[in-house]
């Protein structure tokens, strides 16, 4: 077992990755402050992992929740579900609780051991590889609302965060590939050799090797936690783990949620910033195709949605959470490993950029 | 006019107490950091001030949400009326939400602007005596559960408070009494000089003297501020603010939100507190009476509800947030100005304080 300290001074909390973690009673245990504990997770999860996790809690006042699973699922009235359980089980400001799956039960369940009384404990086991890369690392919690994704949301830290990629072997092909498109992020915004490392090791990866899934696990937490250990809230540096964000997020909520998975608005979003960056002259056309072909060879869609259109896109960008004053900052590069957030581009070059996905789609 | 500061390190913020502040443009926009302004209000509030403070809010692209009025709309469906406005606004991480109102009010929109983008500004702007002296200082903001009041919230500091006495001559009678029942609190749990000003002076608050109301709201201010400075998240000290809360939560949830105030039944709560002390042999009889004249001076009530057994308000205090491994920690009173939180306490004592009560309604 690996072990990650992820540096927030008080908040600081250990990420442990390894095979078979899931029946550590106790790793588990031992982040656990009282006798009340809650399991929040999903209907495709409750039967797979559910026992396991809650046999190593019989010593615990314990119950469990089981909410439908989807990106759709992940607003107000199903996070009401895990508040209902809480007061319905007389669970005081000392439970703990426990996020059992992927980003949307982790997202959910943070937020709402953000706000049950105005904050309780929380533990993170994320059973998808999307979640044991990114949502596990940083403390971003929240839930969509009708006009816009994770409007509604915290900023808070969970006691630890248990990544057992024996999980992952349960996980759908499209699933473990949504999870690499945002491992390929931190190689492409920060970290050139690790882009190296995964153009040699996608088809392992693709292919489930576990010491691949293991070190490409570990790698991109630990550049998501340098990232967030030097900007908590968000003010600088940590915008440019949204590389990809603005665009894929437009794709995801035109689309309505849940349609098309979070890592493949992503890895599309990633393409079109590369294209933007590139049509700006800040990379070249050959590092657009070693991204784009990267991002192919971890099963990813490479082209835009066709039913998108340009103004769609520009409508549905301009709500997200990156705008500052009407403009509308994008994460561009200009490298492989060279990531910045702006909003000096040329706005005919982000026409273009779209109007040529557009067609392309 | 009077300004306090709340001391929480980088969260401080002032207050600002005095007559006719509304119309004060510059000391609302110096605390405005954007353009973007969102004004939450209520149905009562807004014939009353909406247009004044807007005429301060020209220079801004302003908005406002206004919500039904009362407790019992302090839910998080009606909380989602204020995301509606700031997403349909396209309002950025950079809005400043304004807080017009009373308690549920200022509790609803400092959860809003908590969780709005994971956390954006907010101003607050208490217009009854209750939300002045008690949720303007110290950070709490929530909404309530059908299975409990305030269950669902977040510790979030305003970037100033502005609190105009003049506010306070629009306002019920039975409010101002209720307001009237957390500024006793402040003189009963911790400052005994304070109650006997009290004592001589509550004839002149009930008449709205406004010499004597700006006296009584910067009191209750420091005090409270006080203690809130030396226990932000509610570790220990800051518990004594709850004194009659728990008895008095069980009153509100027993009778249905919004059909006893939170002052009435905060009041009749403290006498509870002060019986049960009393039948420990901490504080006299002569002590409980002289409690229970001034409340009665204030117009407040001393009974308990007539509908509510010993059994109802044992099962609501079970559920309170102030529950630790099963014991009803309770705030008592060992002085007039001296209060205790504890669960060591004879469980007979309690029961016999509750039937005294249910005999007496």
């Amino acid at each position: 077992m690996n072990t990650l300290q992820v540096s927030l001074a008080d908040r600081s909390y250990p990420i442990y990755i390894g095979d078979a973690l899931l029946s550590d009673r106790e790793l588990l245990c031992q982040h656990i402050n009282s006798k009340e504990v809650l399991v929040v997770t999903n209907t495709t999860i409750a039967p797979l992992y559910l026992e396991t996790v809650l046999a190593n809690l019989t010593e615990y006042r314990c119950d469990s929740v089981i909410l439908p699973d989807g990106e759709q699922f992940k607003t107000l009235d199903v996070l009401n579900h895990i508040f209902d359980a809480l007061l319905q089980n007389h669970f005081s400001r000392q439970v703990t609780l426990i996020a059992l799956g992927g980003g949307v039960i982790g997202d959910m369940t943070g937020f709402a051991a953000a706000c049950y009384q105005r904050g309780v404990a929380f533990i993170q086991i994320p059973t998808t590889l999307l979640s044991q890369v990114d949502s596990s690392v940083g403390g971003k919690t929240a839930v969509n609302h009708p006009l816009g994704k994770n409007m509604i949301g915290a900023f808070y830290q969970p006691q630890c965060v248990i990544a057992d990629t024996a999980t992952l072997n349960t996980l759908e092909q499209r699933q473990l590939s949504s999870g690499l498109a945002e491992v390929i992020k931190y190689g492409i915004i920060n970290d050139p050799e690790f882009f190296r490392w995964l153009e040699q090791n996608i088809d392992d990866l693709v292919a489930r090797k576990t010491s691949a899934l293991i070190e490409a696990v570990e790698r991109s937490c630990r550049d998501k936690a340098d990232i967030v250990a030097s900007d908590e809230f968000e003010h600088g540096v940590r915008a440019l783990l949204n590389l990809g964000h603005t665009f894929g997020h437009a794709i995801e909520t035109g689309m309505g949620y849940g349609s098309w998975l979070h890592g493949e608005a992503i890895a599309v979003g990633m393409i079109m910033a590369a294209e933007l960056s590139c049509r700006m002259g800040w990379v070249s056309r050959e590092q657009v195709d070693r991204i784009t072909q990267l991002i192919q060879a971890a099963g990813l869609p490479v082209k835009s949605p066709t039913t998108m259109s340009t103004q769609q896109f520009m409508d549905l960008m301009a709500v997200d959470k990156k705008v500052q004053d009407g403009r509308i900052r994008l994460v561009l590069l200009t490298d492989i490993g060279k990531a910045i957030v702006t909003d000096d581009y040329d706005a005919e070059a982000l026409q273009a950029t779209l109007d040529y996905f557009q067609s392309q789609s």
